[in-house]
Protein backbone atom coordinates (compact mmCIF):
# COMPACT_ATOMS: atom_id res chain seq x y z
CA UNK A 1 0.00 0.00 0.00
CA UNK A 2 1.60 3.18 -1.09
CA UNK A 3 0.09 6.72 -0.97
CA UNK A 4 0.31 9.91 -2.51
CA UNK A 5 -0.50 12.94 -0.28
CA UNK A 6 -0.81 16.56 -1.80
CA UNK A 7 -1.20 19.45 0.03
CA UNK A 8 -2.32 21.86 -2.50
CA UNK A 9 -1.47 25.17 -3.40
CA UNK A 10 -1.05 27.44 -6.70
CA UNK A 11 2.37 28.89 -5.29
CA UNK A 12 3.61 26.18 -3.08
CA UNK A 13 2.47 22.69 -3.29
CA UNK A 14 3.68 19.82 -0.34
CA UNK A 15 4.16 16.96 -1.55
CA UNK A 16 4.65 13.46 0.15
CA UNK A 17 5.02 9.55 -0.79
CA UNK A 18 4.48 7.23 2.36
CA UNK A 19 4.47 3.12 2.39
CA UNK A 20 2.83 1.10 4.74
CA UNK A 21 5.55 -1.66 5.46
CA UNK A 22 2.97 -3.50 6.97
CA UNK A 23 0.79 -3.80 4.41
CA UNK A 24 -0.63 -7.56 5.96
CA UNK A 25 -2.31 -5.90 8.79
CA UNK A 26 -1.80 -4.48 12.37
CA UNK A 27 -0.22 -1.43 13.22
CA UNK A 28 0.90 0.60 10.16
CA UNK A 29 4.62 0.95 9.60
CA UNK A 30 4.80 3.92 8.01
CA UNK A 31 7.54 5.07 5.48
CA UNK A 32 8.26 8.18 3.66
CA UNK A 33 9.30 7.09 0.25
CA UNK A 34 9.82 10.96 -0.61
CA UNK A 35 8.71 14.46 0.25
CA UNK A 36 8.93 18.49 -0.61
CA UNK A 37 7.34 21.21 -1.78
CA UNK A 38 7.47 22.62 -4.81
CA UNK A 39 7.78 26.50 -4.83
CA UNK A 40 6.63 28.51 -7.94
CA UNK A 41 7.45 32.26 -8.27
CA UNK A 42 3.92 34.81 -8.19
CA UNK A 43 5.92 36.35 -11.48
CA UNK A 44 4.84 32.83 -13.49
CA UNK A 45 1.63 33.05 -15.07
CA UNK A 46 -1.34 31.18 -13.36
CA UNK A 47 -1.74 29.27 -16.53
CA UNK A 48 1.74 28.06 -16.33
CA UNK A 49 1.86 27.65 -12.79
CA UNK A 50 -1.43 24.72 -12.36
CA UNK A 51 0.40 23.12 -15.54
CA UNK A 52 3.80 22.54 -13.99
CA UNK A 53 2.29 21.40 -10.95
CA UNK A 54 0.05 19.14 -12.59
CA UNK A 55 2.72 18.13 -14.32
CA UNK A 56 4.37 17.36 -11.18
CA UNK A 57 1.60 15.53 -10.17
CA UNK A 58 1.52 13.02 -12.96
CA UNK A 59 5.62 12.54 -12.41
CA UNK A 60 5.25 11.33 -8.93
CA UNK A 61 2.55 9.02 -9.67
CA UNK A 62 5.04 7.51 -12.87
CA UNK A 63 7.59 7.44 -10.49
CA UNK A 64 6.02 5.77 -7.39
CA UNK A 65 3.20 3.89 -8.80
CA UNK A 66 1.11 4.59 -5.47
CA UNK A 67 -2.41 2.78 -5.32
CA UNK A 68 -4.45 6.19 -3.51
CA UNK A 69 -3.64 9.66 -4.01
CA UNK A 70 -5.11 11.59 -0.89
CA UNK A 71 -5.26 15.43 -0.77
CA UNK A 72 -6.40 18.08 1.69
CA UNK A 73 -10.06 19.06 1.52
CA UNK A 74 -9.90 22.99 1.61
CA UNK A 75 -10.48 24.55 4.82
CA UNK A 76 -12.90 28.12 3.63
CA UNK A 77 -13.92 30.14 6.58
CA UNK A 78 -17.31 30.70 6.75
CA UNK A 79 -18.94 34.24 5.59
CA UNK A 80 -15.47 35.87 5.80
CA UNK A 81 -14.96 37.91 2.77
CA UNK A 82 -11.12 37.47 2.72
CA UNK A 83 -11.71 33.67 2.23
CA UNK A 84 -13.31 34.37 -1.19
CA UNK A 85 -10.09 35.05 -3.61
CA UNK A 86 -8.01 32.14 -2.01
CA UNK A 87 -11.07 29.97 -2.32
CA UNK A 88 -11.28 30.22 -5.70
CA UNK A 89 -6.98 29.83 -6.06
CA UNK A 90 -7.68 26.59 -3.49
CA UNK A 91 -10.04 25.23 -6.09
CA UNK A 92 -7.70 25.91 -9.01
CA UNK A 93 -5.00 24.07 -6.78
CA UNK A 94 -7.21 21.15 -5.75
CA UNK A 95 -8.17 20.80 -9.05
CA UNK A 96 -5.22 20.19 -11.11
CA UNK A 97 -4.38 17.12 -8.16
CA UNK A 98 -8.01 15.48 -8.47
CA UNK A 99 -7.42 15.47 -12.71
CA UNK A 100 -3.80 13.83 -12.83
CA UNK A 101 -5.12 11.66 -9.85
CA UNK A 102 -8.37 10.28 -12.00
CA UNK A 103 -6.52 10.87 -15.73
CA UNK A 104 -4.48 7.89 -14.15
CA UNK A 105 -7.37 5.64 -13.05
CA UNK A 106 -6.26 6.41 -9.24
CA UNK A 107 -8.96 6.71 -6.46
CA UNK A 108 -8.83 10.15 -4.89
CA UNK A 109 -9.70 10.42 -1.28
CA UNK A 110 -10.03 13.91 0.49
CA UNK A 111 -9.57 14.93 4.13
CA UNK A 112 -10.50 18.13 6.31
CA UNK A 113 -7.10 19.36 8.19
CA UNK A 114 -9.28 18.67 10.85
CA UNK A 115 -9.30 14.70 10.28
CA UNK A 116 -5.38 15.04 9.10
CA UNK A 117 -4.79 16.86 12.55
CA UNK A 118 -6.42 14.12 14.96
CA UNK A 119 -4.64 11.32 12.68
CA UNK A 120 -1.38 12.46 13.36
CA UNK A 121 -0.94 14.54 16.62
CA UNK A 122 -3.95 12.69 18.08
CA UNK A 123 -6.37 16.41 18.29
CA UNK A 124 -7.71 18.68 15.56
CA UNK A 125 -6.39 21.73 17.43
CA UNK A 126 -2.59 20.93 16.37
CA UNK A 127 -0.43 23.86 15.85
CA UNK A 128 1.99 23.79 12.32
CA UNK A 129 4.84 23.10 14.59
CA UNK A 130 3.28 20.55 16.54
CA UNK A 131 2.20 18.92 12.94
CA UNK A 132 5.67 18.74 11.89
CA UNK A 133 6.94 17.14 14.78
CA UNK A 134 4.43 14.85 15.12
CA UNK A 135 5.64 13.89 11.42
CA UNK A 136 8.71 13.82 12.19
CA UNK A 137 9.11 11.75 14.95
CA UNK A 138 6.16 9.10 13.73
CA UNK A 139 8.27 8.51 10.50
CA UNK A 140 11.24 8.45 12.04
CA UNK A 141 12.81 11.76 9.83
CA UNK A 142 16.21 13.09 10.56
CA UNK A 143 14.86 16.32 9.92
CA UNK A 144 11.70 18.62 10.59
CA UNK A 145 10.02 18.48 6.58
CA UNK A 146 9.25 21.62 6.08
CA UNK A 147 5.51 22.90 6.53
CA UNK A 148 3.65 22.47 3.31
CA UNK A 149 5.69 19.03 2.77
CA UNK A 150 5.03 17.61 6.64
CA UNK A 151 1.18 19.05 5.43
CA UNK A 152 1.58 16.50 2.82
CA UNK A 153 3.11 13.81 4.37
CA UNK A 154 -0.06 13.90 7.35
CA UNK A 155 -2.47 14.03 4.62
CA UNK A 156 -1.07 10.31 3.58
CA UNK A 157 -0.26 9.03 7.06
CA UNK A 158 -4.46 9.79 7.60
CA UNK A 159 -5.22 7.64 4.52
CA UNK A 160 -2.89 4.97 5.98
CA UNK A 161 -4.82 5.03 9.03
CA UNK A 162 -8.55 5.02 7.70
CA UNK A 163 -7.73 2.26 5.98
CA UNK A 164 -6.22 0.17 8.78
CA UNK A 165 -9.45 1.44 10.79
CA UNK A 166 -11.58 0.38 7.70
CA UNK A 167 -9.99 -3.11 7.90
CA UNK A 168 -9.91 -3.52 11.91
CA UNK A 169 -13.50 -2.90 10.99
CA UNK A 170 -13.80 -5.73 8.46
CA UNK A 171 -12.73 -8.00 10.79
CA UNK A 172 -14.64 -7.68 13.64
CA UNK A 173 -17.81 -8.96 11.43
CA UNK A 174 -17.66 -13.26 12.16
CA UNK A 175 -17.32 -15.44 9.15
CA UNK A 176 -20.07 -16.45 7.47
CA UNK A 177 -21.63 -13.03 8.41
CA UNK A 178 -20.11 -10.66 5.51
CA UNK A 179 -22.36 -8.15 4.45
CA UNK B 1 -7.24 33.47 -36.29
CA UNK B 2 -9.39 31.24 -34.42
CA UNK B 3 -9.79 31.13 -30.54
CA UNK B 4 -11.75 28.60 -28.31
CA UNK B 5 -13.84 30.12 -25.75
CA UNK B 6 -15.09 28.16 -22.25
CA UNK B 7 -17.88 29.18 -19.94
CA UNK B 8 -16.07 27.08 -17.45
CA UNK B 9 -18.06 25.21 -15.52
CA UNK B 10 -17.77 21.86 -13.10
CA UNK B 11 -21.22 20.40 -13.83
CA UNK B 12 -21.93 22.25 -17.32
CA UNK B 13 -19.35 23.47 -19.45
CA UNK B 14 -19.57 25.78 -22.56
CA UNK B 15 -17.17 25.87 -25.38
CA UNK B 16 -17.36 27.41 -28.72
CA UNK B 17 -14.68 27.82 -31.36
CA UNK B 18 -14.55 30.81 -33.23
CA UNK B 19 -12.77 31.90 -36.58
CA UNK B 20 -12.44 35.17 -37.70
CA UNK B 21 -12.82 35.19 -41.53
CA UNK B 22 -11.55 38.43 -41.88
CA UNK B 23 -7.88 38.12 -40.43
CA UNK B 24 -6.56 40.74 -42.76
CA UNK B 25 -7.77 43.52 -40.91
CA UNK B 26 -11.51 45.64 -40.66
CA UNK B 27 -13.56 44.41 -39.12
CA UNK B 28 -14.19 40.96 -37.66
CA UNK B 29 -15.87 38.11 -39.72
CA UNK B 30 -16.97 35.95 -37.10
CA UNK B 31 -17.47 32.51 -37.87
CA UNK B 32 -19.24 29.67 -35.38
CA UNK B 33 -17.06 26.13 -36.35
CA UNK B 34 -18.74 24.85 -33.17
CA UNK B 35 -20.64 24.89 -29.90
CA UNK B 36 -22.13 23.53 -27.32
CA UNK B 37 -22.18 22.11 -23.59
CA UNK B 38 -20.70 19.46 -22.10
CA UNK B 39 -23.30 17.91 -19.08
CA UNK B 40 -22.06 15.71 -16.53
CA UNK B 41 -24.27 14.04 -13.60
CA UNK B 42 -23.65 15.62 -10.14
CA UNK B 43 -23.72 11.76 -8.83
CA UNK B 44 -20.10 11.37 -10.72
CA UNK B 45 -17.48 11.73 -8.55
CA UNK B 46 -15.83 15.46 -8.87
CA UNK B 47 -11.91 14.43 -9.76
CA UNK B 48 -14.14 11.90 -12.62
CA UNK B 49 -16.00 15.51 -13.73
CA UNK B 50 -12.75 17.27 -14.12
CA UNK B 51 -10.64 14.90 -15.55
CA UNK B 52 -13.65 14.36 -18.37
CA UNK B 53 -13.90 18.25 -18.99
CA UNK B 54 -10.49 18.71 -18.94
CA UNK B 55 -9.90 15.86 -21.60
CA UNK B 56 -12.80 17.48 -23.75
CA UNK B 57 -10.85 20.75 -23.78
CA UNK B 58 -7.76 18.84 -24.88
CA UNK B 59 -9.77 17.43 -27.85
CA UNK B 60 -11.18 20.45 -28.68
CA UNK B 61 -7.89 21.88 -28.92
CA UNK B 62 -6.52 18.72 -31.09
CA UNK B 63 -9.36 19.26 -33.22
CA UNK B 64 -9.76 23.03 -34.23
CA UNK B 65 -6.00 23.82 -33.64
CA UNK B 66 -7.10 26.88 -32.07
CA UNK B 67 -4.74 30.39 -31.70
CA UNK B 68 -5.83 30.97 -28.12
CA UNK B 69 -8.42 30.14 -25.80
CA UNK B 70 -10.20 32.64 -24.15
CA UNK B 71 -12.33 31.68 -20.52
CA UNK B 72 -14.75 33.89 -18.59
CA UNK B 73 -13.05 34.97 -15.32
CA UNK B 74 -14.88 33.96 -12.26
CA UNK B 75 -17.56 36.46 -11.00
CA UNK B 76 -17.35 36.09 -7.37
CA UNK B 77 -19.60 38.64 -4.87
CA UNK B 78 -17.39 40.10 -2.25
CA UNK B 79 -17.88 39.43 1.18
CA UNK B 80 -21.31 37.23 0.70
CA UNK B 81 -20.69 33.79 2.35
CA UNK B 82 -23.03 32.14 -0.03
CA UNK B 83 -20.38 32.48 -2.84
CA UNK B 84 -17.27 30.51 -1.07
CA UNK B 85 -18.72 27.03 -2.35
CA UNK B 86 -19.04 27.77 -5.67
CA UNK B 87 -15.82 30.17 -5.04
CA UNK B 88 -13.77 26.97 -5.06
CA UNK B 89 -16.17 25.23 -8.19
CA UNK B 90 -15.58 27.90 -10.09
CA UNK B 91 -11.80 28.04 -9.50
CA UNK B 92 -11.58 24.51 -9.98
CA UNK B 93 -13.59 24.34 -13.40
CA UNK B 94 -10.95 27.25 -14.46
CA UNK B 95 -7.90 25.04 -13.34
CA UNK B 96 -9.05 22.49 -16.03
CA UNK B 97 -9.08 24.92 -19.03
CA UNK B 98 -5.94 26.26 -17.76
CA UNK B 99 -3.87 23.37 -17.33
CA UNK B 100 -5.30 22.49 -21.19
CA UNK B 101 -4.40 25.29 -22.61
CA UNK B 102 -1.15 25.79 -20.91
CA UNK B 103 0.16 22.05 -21.85
CA UNK B 104 -0.67 22.31 -25.48
CA UNK B 105 1.90 25.76 -25.85
CA UNK B 106 -1.82 27.98 -26.04
CA UNK B 107 -2.49 31.62 -24.41
CA UNK B 108 -5.46 31.92 -22.64
CA UNK B 109 -7.11 35.22 -22.54
CA UNK B 110 -9.42 35.81 -19.24
CA UNK B 111 -12.39 37.90 -19.36
CA UNK B 112 -14.59 39.95 -17.33
CA UNK B 113 -18.32 39.38 -17.51
CA UNK B 114 -18.55 42.84 -18.10
CA UNK B 115 -16.30 43.08 -20.51
CA UNK B 116 -18.07 40.04 -22.25
CA UNK B 117 -20.90 41.49 -22.33
CA UNK B 118 -19.74 45.00 -23.75
CA UNK B 119 -18.40 43.24 -26.37
CA UNK B 120 -21.59 41.13 -27.29
CA UNK B 121 -24.27 43.11 -26.38
CA UNK B 122 -23.22 46.67 -26.08
CA UNK B 123 -23.59 46.99 -22.29
CA UNK B 124 -22.63 45.27 -19.51
CA UNK B 125 -26.09 44.47 -17.74
CA UNK B 126 -27.33 42.71 -20.40
CA UNK B 127 -29.83 39.65 -19.16
CA UNK B 128 -28.85 35.83 -20.37
CA UNK B 129 -31.80 35.96 -23.05
CA UNK B 130 -30.24 39.30 -24.46
CA UNK B 131 -27.07 37.87 -24.35
CA UNK B 132 -28.14 34.70 -26.46
CA UNK B 133 -30.02 36.51 -28.83
CA UNK B 134 -27.31 38.89 -29.59
CA UNK B 135 -25.04 35.92 -30.17
CA UNK B 136 -27.26 34.15 -32.60
CA UNK B 137 -27.59 37.58 -34.58
CA UNK B 138 -23.92 38.08 -34.10
CA UNK B 139 -22.97 34.47 -35.96
CA UNK B 140 -25.44 34.24 -38.26
CA UNK B 141 -27.02 30.98 -36.43
CA UNK B 142 -30.24 29.84 -37.06
CA UNK B 143 -31.60 28.59 -33.43
CA UNK B 144 -30.81 30.67 -30.27
CA UNK B 145 -27.51 28.71 -28.42
CA UNK B 146 -28.26 27.36 -24.95
CA UNK B 147 -27.26 29.39 -22.22
CA UNK B 148 -23.82 28.03 -21.43
CA UNK B 149 -22.96 27.55 -25.22
CA UNK B 150 -23.88 31.41 -26.01
CA UNK B 151 -21.59 32.12 -23.21
CA UNK B 152 -18.57 30.32 -24.03
CA UNK B 153 -19.38 31.58 -27.82
CA UNK B 154 -19.45 35.72 -26.40
CA UNK B 155 -15.93 35.01 -24.34
CA UNK B 156 -14.33 33.77 -27.94
CA UNK B 157 -16.52 36.83 -29.89
CA UNK B 158 -14.59 39.37 -26.90
CA UNK B 159 -11.16 38.34 -27.86
CA UNK B 160 -11.70 38.55 -31.48
CA UNK B 161 -12.89 41.89 -31.19
CA UNK B 162 -9.99 42.97 -28.47
CA UNK B 163 -7.37 41.21 -31.46
CA UNK B 164 -9.25 43.71 -33.86
CA UNK B 165 -8.91 46.83 -30.90
CA UNK B 166 -4.90 46.11 -31.04
CA UNK B 167 -4.56 45.80 -34.18
CA UNK B 168 -6.38 48.98 -34.85
CA UNK B 169 -4.11 50.85 -32.09
CA UNK B 170 -1.03 48.54 -33.17
CA UNK B 171 -1.77 50.45 -37.19
CA UNK B 172 -2.21 54.06 -35.57
CA UNK B 173 1.32 54.25 -34.74
CA UNK B 174 3.21 56.06 -37.68
CA UNK B 175 5.86 53.77 -39.48
CA UNK B 176 9.53 54.23 -38.03
CA UNK B 177 7.76 55.18 -34.34
CA UNK B 178 7.07 51.72 -33.28
CA UNK B 179 7.69 50.94 -29.60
Amino acid sequence: MRVLGIDPGTLRMGYGVLADLNAGGGSPQPQADDYGVVALPSSMPLEQRLHQLHTHVLNMIHLFQPDAVAVEEPFVGKGERQFIGPAIAVGQAQALVLIAAASQGLPVFRYSPAQVKRAVADYGAASKEQMQRAIAVTLGLRDIPESDAADALAVGLCHLMQGQVAALLAREIPPGQER
